[in-house]
């Protein structure tokens, strides 16, 4: 099937306006990991919900949940037609070190055709070519052979803690025959990528208490436990010298690479070299016996997030400090258990505990991997549209971050979720000078355009395929 | 020798006054690691000033260097007479975290006979009862045999890092037969102490780099290295697992603990138990095989002070940091050499440093151990002074904390240092809810006071008593 004639693209009257709003959407400080931002967070919701009312036919609702708000659109035009539900996410990550910075997080400010600012890669901008793809394709909305719905949450960053009940909650009224998620990454600007594989999560704090306050380090130095050395020998012992993590039965149901596997990563224009180039690291490391790419799609990984003990400012304070924190997570892969590595983790943190001092260990979430089924008809109608939108096939690829929601969706809908995403290497999402690249933007946009055109055929013939 | 019939002693009106100074002096936040408490550090010199000059007889100096002023008194009476110079510092730590403090550390709160503030016990206070027994001493100045120097400096908290060239430069000035330093412990508020043993120190700075922004975690956790952990290994591979440092050569020069000085720790009204009750943690540890008291005042210990790498606040961030930062300070006693430890340590971290970070290494100061000389007089004048003014002959003991300056004191003036501390086990200096007891306060002038009167006579003697 060639590319529709009728392909819509971006022109310089709407790119005009369609930054505008981007600029907008990404000024507004949405970090839901934030207690002090839930205005914040509420408000971006209500300008979301704005967005979807402005597209031809939508209706829209902002519905609370225990935590942030879900903004849900949706534009029935038959029960005979499929449906496709696209879901994003509002919520940012924190912005600090905001010193590190070149421009502020929440000012968006563009350099180079690229677009710098919290969100402008993870996930908002990429929500928003979703919007402006839908804008376009219903211009002439006797093109869209489909029903259209749109979810667009507010907790992605912290594990979308309530999005999960929300969808059983809400499974009719959301009911749908595919589910689109633009929140992933591509390899470069003309290559773009659908990505088959999501590495599940499990997310700690580690807290080691010691003496009942801080005290001075020369005067009991050497015989009260140092919770903060404690801390460390955990953190150290939770690896072991081959870069394993020695969690109890961890690598028991991880599944083996296949040949198959292993040529496909050959084929992409990615290596350990042009990774270790992409971070700016004296080299690469991790799990012995793996290529780069081995490791982050095909793996599971410890790491630490975060440390946080005693004196931390200018110069010295000569404290034994009371209490020491780590934040540590590991990325799953097909076919370990969350919830069971989860059990491991915190049975072997207690296990490095030294005596001297006491150890809480806080599971934060838990969420499995995900792979995708390919052979769904709705993938071909994403290839055609991101060939049209770029000029090149997709890729096929994995991506080392969870989207822990996208098993949940599959569950619930019993639909194929399909993943196209749009950042690229190095947008630095969850790291000061995130960045979306503007060419990318259009481009991305004409192609999602041209997929919700698409899509509603591919679906009914999947229908029209299965069993019953 | 009987104790002075006249021993002076604090009546109610004394207290009254002494009490409103010591509140204004513990009121100023002279923190000095802090540059912007750079002016409160300055004005908390000139209130020194103050005190001292008016004290009887003396002439006061504030006097810069590159970092803190340091306030230099003097009362020279005669060439004939002995000369005291008495040290303290008026600089103190900082107070993080506020949040853990019962009433604000700058504004002194008395509770149940106990004054906290920062700097109650260390060393404001200390200094106070100097000063004000130098008052009461000078009001029958005829009593005091002696010409008296004071020198208050600034820059205790940050390793007395002027002080020793300020020392050299003005030695004749300084010139004395005795030193007198109160800013170390005592037993309990009836054990007077004299400390005759000081661990010294070397406190270092750990900086790990791994990837030149933060990452997210998912998209690069498992193929780069996490600089979090890897500051993990090398603070967990510091020391082995009898808590023994693996820095080379570092226990070569330790000296063994003699069976006469087991004996005086067995006499000593505190034990293991006793200890960790102080401390409230859930057991004591350290190297094996010694006693708490041995490994605080005999052995040397390490210690992490702080810790700090990627998302430290509520909730979670899945970041692979950049960086992730240790502070480490080791303790150190006779006859270990700071600086030769100091070499090995940051050659240590180096060797522990896993590929694929780069590893800085900053030493903020480094001082050696001290052990007191204590067969001169001065010593006798003290036990005299300490039995009058709380009822009980003094204990001697050792200080596992570190005053830098004592042997630079000693070396620079060919005389002895002697060290009387009023600060109560649990004082919490350079933690939160630091305290004086009101009661040794008192008792300490009162006894200070009579060892100002005693200490001339008996510089005295051991001038008579010396070869020549």
């Amino acid at each position: 099937m060639a590319s529709s004639p009728t392909n819509p693209t971006v022109d310089e009257g709407d790119y005009r306006r369609f930054r505008q709003e981007l600029d907008t959407f990404l000024r507004v400080p949405s970090i839901s990991t934030d207690p002090e931002r839930a205005g914040d967070v509420r408000r971006c919701a209500g300008w979301v919900a704005g967005q979807v009312e402005s597209l031809d036919g939508f209706r829209v609702e902002i519905i609370d949940t225990a935590g942030h708000p879900v903004v849900v659109g949706e534009r029935m035009v038959s029960d005979e037609l499929p449906t496709l539900l696209t879901y994003g996410h509002y919520d940012v990550q924190p912005s600090e070190p905001d010193d590190l910075w070149t421009t502020p997080p929440f000012e968006p400010t563009e350099r180079d055709g690229r677009l710098y600012a919290r969100g402008s890669a993870d996930d908002k901008g990429q929500v928003h070519m979703h919007l402006k793809a839908l804008e376009l394709a219903l211009r002439s909305s006797g093109d869209v052979r489909a029903n259209l719905k749109v979810i667009i949450e507010g907790e992605e960053e912290v594990g979308s803690k309530h999005l999960g009940a929300f969808l059983v909650d809400n499974a009719e009224r959301l009911a749908c025959d595919g589910i689109v998620i633009s929140d992933t990454q591509m390899f470069s600007s003309d290559l773009p990528c659908i990505t088959t594989g999501l590495r599940g999560i499990a997310y700690f704090e580690i807290n080691v208490t010691g003496p009942r306050s801080d005290l001075h380090s020369g005067s009991y130095g050497g015989a009260v436990v140092n919770p903060a050395g404690a801390l460390a020998q955990i953190v150290a012992g939770l690896k072991d010298d081959q870069g394993r993590a020695t969690v109890s039965g961890y690598y028991d149901d991880v599944r083996a690479i296949t040949a198959a596997e292993r040529e496909s990563l050959d084929r992409l224009p990615m290596n350990d070299a042009i990774l270790r180039e992409q971070v700016g690291a004296p080299e690469l490391g991790g799990e012995a016996g793996f290529s780069a790419l081995e490791r982050l799609w095909y793996r599971p990984a410890l790491d630490v997030n975060g440390l946080l003990s005693g004196w931390t400012g200018d110069g010295s304070k000569t404290v034994l400090p009371s209490r020491a924190m780590a934040k540590v997570s590991m990325r799953l892969v097909p076919d370990q258990d969350a919830d069971a590595v989860a059990a491991a983790f915190e049975q072997r943190v207690g296990e490095l505990a030294p005596p001297g001092v006491t150890v809480d260990v806080r599971c934060f979430h838990a969420a499995a991997p995900w792979v995708a089924d390919t052979r769904h008809p709705v993938f071909d109608a994403a290839g055609q549209a991101l060939e049209s939108g770029f000029g090149a096939p997709p890729a096929f690829i994995r991506e080392g971050g969870s989207i822990p929601i996208v098993q949940t969706f599959e569950d619930t809908f019993e639909s194929p979720a399909l993943l196209m995403g749009f950042a690229l290497p190095g947008c630095n999402a969850h790291a000061p000078d995130e960045w979306l690249d503007l060419g990318v933007y259009c481009s991305g946009i004409a192609a999602l355009a041209d997929f919700y055109r698409l899509a509603g055929p591919a679906c009914m013939q999947a229908t029209a395929g299965s069993p019953g």
